[in-house]
This record gives structure tokens, sequence and C-alpha cells, in this order.
């Protein structure tokens, strides 16, 4: 949203957010919090006290919209939850992110990106079949709630210009994460309901071939034919031209009856040479393949940072780190300047001095009494 | 989209979209496109043909949004690219979704889910570390990109209300997956560049314990503890108080320093209980946790179902199944009742005869003429 234009003040707890105090660790949560929070103004409010609250009533007023994700029902006993925020300001968006929604008998299970894998079955198909379940590496619940989130304010936005009144927006990640799970929930109506096994890096739905990733010389290699064309090409770039009548593998059809055939014809092949000449030659055939990269090759892709999409910045606390840019890309729209991640509380004055008009003063008399 | 109330019509080739002829195969495919489907319109239509290309030009000038997933160029090859919509309407939302973007030297790599997860390192930090990279068993890539570009063009919509104009928004899927890499990333970072290690099901950065996926007598359940008061919640739902002092565990830094031996605190105690007496027992304790639960349990969840996100319909095609609703909620809007997904130009004699005006006759020698 930041990145998109709009104005954005963090509202943390006084000692900041939980992202900020793992960074005590020493591992792993300083860039993170870097990463998801240029471009935005900070400020401390503690919500349990009346003048806490009073502050952020204030700043309801003059909101387009209010955006939080704390558990179900907090923001209702602490006096702050839109039944009464819409009354202060009936255009005011109010956005709910949880982890199962603020209905339902789950409502009140506690949510967080692994237990949200858990329990919307991510875990149960993904890994090997012969290992344990194992979980997305990437934080997909969290980014996929999030992102859903980011979608149904701008809808609500969207339609305020027609309504000119505001909306409860809800968003649960466990919903936001079902669709995702298509091919795999494929299998289990194609199968009368038996339970989609881990198909390591096969299709989810075991509905198309060759799709795996295969041993090179030097690492591993996506390769996957959704179109003829694709495998017909495939065979040419292997110099298979021999299999192109073989009835084991003409048609997607017979090569998903013949799995481990296919993937055996294939990684005879990608075991002889390096990942990156696999590359090179698949994609000079338009076959769909990739080379399986580490973090630190994306961190620094000149693709990626061609693109604008990952910048170098000069961070205040953290030096020099690469931070992403928004995936939204509006072209001719002119690019928004990266502003580093801000510190707790580092706009309090800016923020409840000259937007909400307190003196120095009172701001002093907010620090005092542990409001801000 | 269709479910926020938009009027979405889909185009496809003569044949179907590619998804269709997957359902040939009788594995796997009926049900993602049944679920993703729902609400729409179908058309078909032949973009390779000039009087195609001017069936889309008509309905272009009458159309908020065009959305499309062509390879970067195919558009413009066929000439229907945005330079040419945009002097046809001037309003008109251009959305691109594509697997890397239009610009940059990786422009014209071919892109699927699986391409994606192997180039944005998804897969290098999934699984455990024994094993070879796998891929997230749910498509995260694509639709992680499929929400981006709704809300690319959600904002663009409503930048228009300001200005009256439409615009280009691109969405490349591996811009839209980098940030949920975040707490790998951070590894990374706090580890002067070490390339982050698949972890299992323990936290992407190593920087949270305990957090992992621990065995039950029946299955598994994944439990964590962010903040202080969750450890010692849990140790007493353990009714392990004894170690509330103990200086390996006190303090998430304590207990990433001993990862090992706080994950077999917390397994020692739940391999001896099922899984479901685990979550009842954390949950009261107000400890995070969820059972690890296949797609049968999750589809048939009574939860989902209550809330209205899963919903079982009769389909035309596929009889009875179960389809998601929108993860975009908005509190007192009503509901949009599912209509199945259509066939493959169901809706051309509406589309083309009611919306666009031609007679029963110009569509019939559209269809002869192999157009439509």
């Amino acid at each position: 949203m930041a990145k998109a234009g709009a104005n954005v003040i963090k509202v943390e707890p006084l000692g900041g957010e939980p992202l900020r105090l793992r960074i005590g660790v020493g591992r792993g949560a300083s860039l993170p919090f870097a990463m998801l929070n240029s471009n935005k103004r900070a400020v401390t409010l503690n919500l349990k006290s009346e003048r806490g609250r009073e502050l952020l009533i204030e700043m309801v007023k003059r909101a387009d919209v209010l955006l939080e994700n704390f558990a179900p029902g907090v923001m209702d006993r602490l006096g702050v939850g839109w039944s009464v925020l819409r009354e202060v300001n009936p255009r005011l968006i109010y956005a709910s992110g949880s982890g199962f929604g603020l209905s339902g008998p789950d409502r009140d299970n506690l949510a967080m990106d692994l237990t949200v894998q858990a329990a919307t079955g991510i875990m149960s198909v993904t890994g090997f079949p012969e290992s344990p379940p194992v979980k997305a590496g990437a934080a997909v619940a969290d980014f996929l709630g999030g992102i859903h989130l980011y979608a149904g304010v701008v809808t609500a936005l969207y339609e305020r210009t027609q309504t000119g009144r505001g909306r409860l927006v809800e968003i649960a990640m466990q919903d936001a994460v079902y669709p995702a799970l298509a091919s795999n929930l494929g299998f289990l109506y194609n199968n009368q309901g038996e339970v989609p096994p881990r198909t390591g890096n096969r299709h989810g739905g075991l509905a198309i071939a060759p799709y795996n990733v295969y041993r090179a010389k030097d690492g591993h290699v996506a390769i996957l034919c959704v179109l003829e064309s694709h495998w017909t090409n495939l065979l040419t770039a292997m110099g298979r031209e021999d299999l192109k009548t073989d009835p084991r593998f003409v048609g997607n059809a017979a090569r998903v009856e013949n799995l481990a055939a296919t993937d055996e014809v294939v990684e005879s092949w990608t075991q002889t040479l390096s990942k990156h000449d696999i590359f090179a030659i698949t994609k000079r055939h338009r076959v769909p393949s990739a080379p399986v990269r580490n973090l630190f090759e994306v961190m620094h892709d000149p693709h990626l940072h061609q693109r604008g999409m990952l910048e170098w910045i000069d961070h205040p606390d953290l030096g020099r780190i690469v931070v992403p840019g928004s995936p939204l890309r509006f072209h001719e729209a002119g690019s928004i300047e990266t502003t580093p991640s801000p510190r707790a509380g580092q706009h309090n004055v800016e923020i409840y001095g000259s937007w909400l008009g307190l003196s120095g003063e009172e701001i002093d008399k907010l620090r005092e009494d542990g409001v801000i």
C-alpha cells in the first residue's frame, strides 16, 4: 500500500511489534522487518489506556482505512471495534486479517503461518511420499493472507467511490490458501475421495508428465510439459526423436500412465549436464524449465535488480541491504522512492503533533504517562 | 472478481483453455477448472483471425478491464497489445500476468508454477535438510501471482475514479513470491551471506523455538511459541513447570541456541497423545498449534462450510462437488449466488449477440468461419 502511494501509519505497542522484538535474537528477523516496512511511518500507542484509544479514534476520524490483525474480538474488547469505529467515521474501511476468520467454530484457534499450513492441508501435500508432512518453506499462508487483505481493502475503497460508505472487510488466511490447492483437490475428486498423496516435485494432481525436478551434474532443474509441443520439443532437445512415436509417451494421458518411465527418460539426459546448460538448451527449444536456485542467487538476481523489484539501500540500522519494491507495477505511474523501515515511534511527533494537532507539551505528557 | 460482483467474460481459444483439455486425462483437472471459474461467462474466440481481433476490440470498447496471461509480447504480436487497446478505450485497465514480467533479461523464460518455484528459491528452502529441494505442494506461485493481479487491477480502477484514465498493470509471479521468503532471507543477512538451509518444519530463519511439527500417536501436530507466554503456557500444558527456570529454555534466544533440546522436550510429550488431544490441550492453554490435516478433512471442514467459504453445488458436468467462495469477505454486502463454471463458448450467443449486437446469422457465420 505504501508503495502504491498510500500514506501508511504503522501503529505499534510501546515496545514495538513482535517482529521487532525478535531482532534481539540476532538471527532472522531484522531484514524481514526492513523488507516489509519500507515507506511506512511508525507511531507507538497503548490501546489499553483510555487516552490511547482516544488517539486512535482521532486518527480514525481522519483516515480512509484501518487495518488490524489482532485475534478476532480483541478490538471489540478494547472498545475500538468495527461497531464503534463505523460510527466515528462512516466512510472508514475496517480491514480485519485473521487466521480462521471472524465467524465459525474455529474462529478462536490461534493462527500463525505454521498452524495455518497444518490446518489447510498444505503440509499434507508438500514433500516426498516417503517423508513426513512438511511446510512450504516460504510463509505462504501469511503472505497469501496479506495480499488478499490488500485486495479486499482496495475493492472496498473502489466501492466507496460509488456509495460514499465504508465497510468491514474480512480475510481469513485459511480461506486465502484453499484455492491454491486446486490441483491437489482435483486428485481427491478424480480418485473417489482418496486422500491426495505427497507427490514430491511431481504435479499435485499427478495429472501432467513430465512435471518434476531432475538431477543435474551440479544441482537440480525443474522441467515440465504442459502442451504436446513441449514434449516433442524436449525429445528433440534431448536427441531422443526415436521416442516420438513410442506409445508410452504419445499424449499426456499416456505419459501420466507411464510416469516413472517418462521421468527416467528425462533424468537420464539431465544428469549428464550442468543445470545451466540444461536450462539454456530447453529454453532454446521452448520447453518450460528452470534451474533450482538458492536465496543468495535470488537476492542478487540481475533480472530482479534490473527491473527495480529488488534494490540496494543504506538502512540506518542494518547497513547496506536488499529490499523489495512492490510486485504491483503500474506503468507510467512514476516510481516512489524507497524510505527505510522506521524505528518504533519514530513519527510520534509528526503524527500526533502535525496531524492530530497536539502540542509538544501534550506529546511529552503522553510519553510520560505511557500512552505513546 | 466475479464473486466480488464483476461481470467476468472468460475468452478462450476454440478448443477451450489448456486446463479444460487436461480434463481428458481423467485425473486432476476437472475439479480445479470448476473451482476457479464459478460465476464467469465463457466465449470462444480465435485471436489469430482478423475478425476475431475485431471482436476483441469491440469488447474492449465496452469493458473496464482486460486481463491476459500470455507470454510477454504475444498480445502485441497479435496486434491487440496495450499500445493498440489504450487507443481503443482510454479508460481501459490492461492487466498482464506473467512469470518474470514484461522487462528484464529473463522476460522470455517460460513460466509455470513449477519453474517459478525453482527460480525464486522456494524449492531451495522447502523440505528437510537431508532431502533434495522440493516444491510447495500448493501452487503458491500461480496463486500469489493471481491475487496480486486482482490487487493491481482494483488499484488501477480506484485510481481511474480520480483520473478518468486507464493504465497498464503488470504482475510477475516471481516478484509476487519474493516477499514471502522474508524469514529465509533474514537468515542470509544474519549469517553473512550463508545460504539458508532447508529447515523442514522449523522456522525459515531458525529464529523461533519451539517452532516445528511434532509426532503424535496418530499423526502430526504443529506447535510454535512466538511470545514468552506461549512457552510458559506450553510448559504448564505439558506438566513441565520444572523447566520454567531452566536456563536452556528461558527466552526465545536461549531456546534457539538449544533447538534440538527444545524440540525434544515438546515431542517427548506429543508422542504420548493423539493430535486432537494435543490440540485441545494447547488451545485451552493459549498455545498456537494445529493438527496436520489432509485434504479430505479440509474439503469437508465444518468451519469452512459453516462460514460459506466452501459450498456443495450440483455441477452440470461434474455432479455434486465442493467449490470455494471468495476469500474476500465484505460484511453486509449480501452474497452472490454461485453459478457453476461454464462450458467453452457457452455464452457466445449472449455476449456476441446481446452485448455486441450481432445477429443470429452473423454469429452462425463466425462459427462456420472458425472465428468463435
